[in-house]
């Protein structure tokens, strides 16, 4: 056994260590179909646990779900000239609607269609286009939907999880009477993302608004969750855009206030995806593996017989079911605790590693020798491999629920620190550069952390910044102004933004 | 107030009840995009409920989840040939992967892609090259597959859930080490099916494999279950494919056996697809509107105060409040029971309406006149809407769960009952023609009902049937075999198949 179960480490080779942990914790990989994944059952129910969270936040916020079309015709498009220019580039177009068998035996598409379809990209387009019917009245509003779908973006080079030409996502649409009603909706939501980050993903986020270069084509703002992976850069992580009344204007989102006077609706639009797995995985994972935080563990617990013979092996697989109802029926976060016995026949090292690497919270053996002491033998995913913890077998089932609890916020610390020692203030551009080093840094080592400066939200600044592979990421919202020059153009401005590298 | 909230009745033009409960329910409508459908909240809502319920059946006999790319090289379709012939005729193609806008500001494809690909109508093909490479040995097997996605089927004639060009659904997947086992899957899955239909939809069924010729493309043995609609015709409610070998061959899917041997697996695939909820609508409903069973309505019991005065206003608010709380802590079917209040601004009549057209099974007023008394004012769905029951309001909190299992069996049976007064047993082709008229009928109301009948699996039995509009839906599977004559080639059977016209 080498040092560590996933190879390259971490600091050895950071994008390579990523791809690894994604293999050996059986989370995804590519299919045949060009930059499209596949999303194997343990991701997947990654993926259940976090939309479960989600929707239940939605539901709660008075949200509905609902569902359109994933075709969009091409005339759709074209109504909202910024939309159109920011999604042009990565539509895969539907041209035909059958297929015919040539007599070499080759499928050739027949059928051409008048109008083609683009596979959506994102739906406020077709989505405005019902709220259009929808919408009459003032009573009407607000109309709170939400879509659970896959969408396709045609990506050159994709990336498991964090960039695929096809991934599944939630989109929030809404529309509203009133310009506050629709900020409101939006700051609610980045909240509802910031929240479900923070407190069930384990990963610290900053709120705030992008700079007008990053905005969501057609948005008037477009707020983000940005979080900072181990390698020091950014990932955007969700995104929550208020959408002013352009999208009204271009698909005629009308209503008749009080007074019977027609007006244009205010509308929003809100988003995470899949790429929250990838998210997940880079903010807490280590050189062995996957390492998941409780709330979105499929498995919170995995029972370990161990056993030589037959008696041996009947008196383990009872105890193994006591602990497992004793477990269910014990709770973590308004939800049994969810604890799976691995029975399968095969080397106890290579079954422990295989839920080491795929980031199971607390492992637990249970063998005849434990029994007979009246233990069980405990590990946790959050500490090295080998520290065990003897723990007495009536008590620790009550005990499982504080442990897991702990595992959770000790994870969320832990990132809390790391982005602390990776964060810096600077008060001049050469500092910045100095930080993220002049040759633009390679990955995974010069890839620096997140600079708080004073930049004005300027075409000046993008430029600067652009020979280092930096962005500027959001303005955070917490805390307080801080007035200051930017460091680029000398305007004054309110308060500091953050720089990073990002995915 | 007509008589009926719905008009026409299903008596007068049953294709026009059923587009007017969907559209009185709020259930659904037409997108822009042809033949694509928009699923409303309160349809998608319902389609929540099934995929709850049905989910919880996969994960509980073995199966996971996972998710497969939505686009198919057209080099998989063609391997397996049947599978090709069957879906060539109605497979969306994307043949561009951007658009540029031409100086006319209209968008034009580009980008054209080295080879087509098609957006899936099912996903044996992509799904079956992933299983090439997981499965290795037969300790592998089997593998165990479900995905929820949507489809895409080209489709001319589209009508609301029934037939659409995208539909919602989930198709299992699974590969066997032995032929025993595939069919036994097969048949587990089936009756899964089989179970949701009866338990949680109300909706009785036969089961059944399929004729030769209703297979699908690509399968060895096809079942089916079979579902009377209120017209008397059939709608087949779901699919259990037993595929054989034919498309381990097509893929490749092989593994090594115990003695180290290299053998093709045996494969099987299953679906149920928001068809289901068209299924619901033309089991139940009425010519008030949709009528749902308990189990799968996403609301059970909706709580309508009335008040005029501010006070009666608050006191019965209030009074809302506990009964909710009190209702939400009750369970029904193992779930809480699903309550809600309407306290919308409106009149009292409508909103009733409302209610009484999207299906709720339970509604109960609550005035300051019932609160002096010290009741509740009850109706429920399936018995006239002016049939009030009051109850005790101290007592009927507990009443409610028993309420709506007796809803529920009510539903099943009135169903059942139907199905048998529109069921006979036929001996002869003349016979089973003049049962579905000499011309064919019209739809509504020469449908007929279903016909049990000797016949082969034979294409001169499809084609006597053909004129009639009539097919073999399936061989039931229930009760013995009784043998007799198929009445139209004279070969022997050994069981009735059903014959009707179908969705």
């Amino acid at each position: 056994m080498p040092d560590h179960a996933i190879s390259p480490t971490r600091a050895a080779d950071y994008p390579e260590w990523y791809q690894q942990v994604v293999r050996a914790a059986d989370l995804a990989e590519q299919s045949p179909v060009r930059g499209c994944m596949v999303i194997k059952p343990h991701g997947y129910a990654i993926w259940e646990r976090m939309q479960t969270i989600l929707d239940r936040m939605f539901k709660a916020s008075g949200h509905q779900n609902a569902y359109f079309p994933l075709f969009i015709p091409l005339s759709y498009l074209e109504k909202e000239a910024k939309h159109v220019e920011g999604f042009a580039k990565e539509c895969a177009v539907v041209t035909h609607h059958r297929l015919e068998l040539s007599p070499e035996g080759k499928l050739i598409p027949t059928g051409k269609l008048e109008e083609p379809l683009v596979v959506r990209p994102t739906s406020e387009t077709i989505i405005g286009a019902m709220f259009a019917k929808w919408v009459q009245s003032w009573r009407d509003l607000p109309l709170l939907i939400n879509q659970w779908a896959n969408v396709v973006r045609w990506e050159m080079r994709p990336r498991l999880f964090l960039r695929t030409a096809e991934f599944l996502w939630q989109e929030g649409h809404t529309a509203h009477a009133t310009r506050e009603e629709a900020v409101e909706e939006t700051l609610r939501m980045l909240d509802v993302y910031a929240t479900f980050a923070e407190r069930d993903l384990a990963m610290p986020v900053i709120r705030g608004p992008k700079p007008a270069a990053e905005r969501f084509p057609g948005a008037v703002d477009t707020y983000s969750i940005e979080a900072m992976m181990q390698d020091g850069k950014a990932l955007q992580a969700g995104t929550s855009h208020f959408l002013g009344q352009n999208f009204a204007h271009a698909q005629e989102i009308k209503f008749a206030g009080p007074t019977g006077a027609e007006e244009y609706c205010w509308t929003t639009s809100w988003g995470v995806s899949t790429r929250l797995i990838g998210a997940v995985i880079m903010t807490h994972s280590d050189d062995d593996g996957l390492v998941l935080p409780p709330r979105i563990a499929p498995t919170q617990v995995i029972l370990l017989p161990i056993h030589r013979t037959p008696e041996e092996k009947d008196t383990v697989t009872a105890a193994c079911r006591r602990i497992e109802a004793e477990l269910s029926a014990a709770r973590f976060g308004d939800e049994p605790v969810r604890v799976r016995t691995d029975a399968r026949d095969m080397r106890g090292g290579e079954k422990t590693w295989q839920h080491i690497k795929q980031g199971v919270p607390l492992r637990v053996e249970i063998g005849p020798r434990d029994l007979a002491a009246g233990t069980v033998s405990l590990t946790r995913r959050d500490r090295p491999p080998k520290e065990r913890t003897s723990l007495a077998l009536d008590t620790f089932a009550a005990l499982v629920p504080g442990l897991l609890e702990e595992i959770q916020q000790g994870l969320f610390k832990r990132a809390c620190d790391f982005r602390q020692r990776k964060s810096v203030r600077l008060d001049s551009l050469d500092a910045v550069r100095a930080f993220f080093g002049s040759d633009g840094g390679g990955e995974g080592k010069g890839a620096g952390g997140f600079v708080h400066a004073h930049v004005a939200d300027d075409p000046a600044v993008a430029e600067a910044f652009d020979p280092l592979k930096v962005t500027v990421r959001c303005i955070p919202m917490e805390g307080d102004d801080e007035p200051g020059p930017c460091i680029v153009t000398g305007k004054p401005v309110t308060r500091r933004s953050v720089l990073a590298r990002s995915y």
